[in-house]
């Protein structure tokens, strides 16, 4: 442990991101659960959000007392043709857009792996560069941050191409090089992902130096995991030394809530909505 | 494309790991088969070997025409107790005489992820390095070269907490810091597990500079990828740009084989094994 780490028993330091409950129900009804159960921020998805009215979800959140510190999440940017790209590209657009109405202090970038058809990683990776210097131009118009977030090497074949904090800040450092004290382009820093990542520490020290923390994510690694995307685990159920990390993050001068983010097909989204919060609140005073 | 390719429609350049087989026969049925179907080297497991006279076994690789490039593999070594650990190491050292027995160039090590009921990675990444210590001595006086192979990040929680190209030449650097031109300890390259990785290309040129590739494995990373150690794809039928990766290889100076290894519990172990060779000597000279 390199510092006192804040008491998470004050849930208006928890954050629930909504797929942690599977997405089952509206999403007003979830605002309110959430609200109720004692937490002190929300991150809703699209699936959530669209086709709703987003000014009007983002109102519900604020009157229930919550923060929204990252919508998630963007559509995937590689393509193999130039128009497919321009395509995700304007997808985003409208979705950041949609994150200022909600009133989201970030919009999360999931930035999609190597395209459909192809086995080019390195193209994939230099057209999400490109990418987002588009959306973060429009981010900075529309008041909303943009949030890397690395996923774990596993994803590379279909979800994410980027793979490690040092690769996401190489490109916060390039798109945004005098970032100032409140940058518009960061990183969400999500343990399942990184946990792993030899270079994990001397990456999160340098995004706080930079201020570049937009979010923190918790879950945990199951031994053994028996799906790529939805066999994750609670915090606290798994091999990973979350309390550590979490104090890498605020060592780094992170202040903003930890954020619960499980997929879990077979256990967690097969429980009780209430009984689910109830867990989290738990777990975020004890193992997290 | 960084050189032109070995042409590895010659047999001679390809090795047969035998888990490809899915060890399902007994191993001298497998080295003959494996020499009739026109490959150049056999690296077989220890649960083909042990139980087994090694030094005969060895002499039948041998006798067939075949070099055997790395005996598989080494047993975990991180421990949750010092008896526990050097249990390990005894374990791995009695592997490294039996690899000599049966002549083969290398001893690979798959050293091992957090150890049970532990979540203290730093720690079982001490262990590994302790551990390879000890066993490249032991490797030194009986001839035969130690391999680390870094695994997927992947594998972190269970198999090995050596996860990118990087960290295992760190370690090598540390043992072996004045290797001369044929090096005790080195690594084992294989496509799945670094081809996500950004710093791919300067770890194999660094390795190579150091004369450190002692293996190089091949197979493909399927889309999607439906289990975590059992769905491997055969060469072509994912998304690693292979021929790229053994571009890099053999321009760092590689020159000894590259070898099949796939783990496929629900195809390619299915499959008959004159089929399985045939279809891995045709992906070799086409996709690898």
């Amino acid at each position: 442990m390199t510092n006192p780490l804040r008491d998470l028993a004050d849930g208006r330091l928890c954050c629930l991101n909504t797929a942690t409950l599977g997405h089952r129900e509206p999403i007003l009804t979830v605002i309110d659960a959430v609200a109720r159960a004692g937490f002190g921020a929300i991150s809703p998805w699209r699936r959530d959000v669209e086709g709703h009215d987003a000014a009007a979800i983002g109102r519900r959140i604020k009157d229930a007392g919550l923060v929204l510190p990252g919508y998630c999440r963007s559509t995937y940017l590689p393509a193999t043709t130039p128009d497919g790209f321009r395509a995700n590209v304007e997808d985003n657009r409208r979705a950041i857009s949609d994150a200022a109405s909600l009133g989201a202090q970030s919009f999360v970038m999931v930035v999609g792996g190597v395209a459909e058809g192809s086995k080019d990683l390195d193209h994939a990776r230099r057209q999400v560069e490109d990418g987002t210097a588009r959306l973060l131009e429009h981010g900075r118009e529309v008041g909303v941050r943009i949030a890397l977030e690395p996923l774990h090497p596993m994803y590379a074949g279909d979800r994410s191409c980027l793979n490690t904090l040092a690769q996401a800040l190489d490109i916060c450092d390039r798109l945004d090089p005098e970032p100032g004290p409140d940058p518009w382009l960061g990183v969400a820093i999500d343990c399942y992902h990184c946990w792993w990542d030899p270079d994990r520490a001397a990456g999160i020290a340098r995004a706080g130096a930079a201020r570049r923390i937009l979010g923190f994510h918790v879950c945990d690694w199951l031994v053994p995991t028996k799906d790529l995307l939805l066999d994750r685990g609670m915090m606290g159920d798994g091999v990973i030394d979350i309390p550590a990390i979490r104090g890498e993050i605020e060592a780094a001068g992170y202040q903003g809530p930890a954020e619960v983010e499980v997929f879990s097909a077979n256990d967690w989204w097969q429980r009780d909505r209430e009984e689910v919060l109830k867990i989290c609140r738990e777990r975020f005073a004890t193992v997290t």
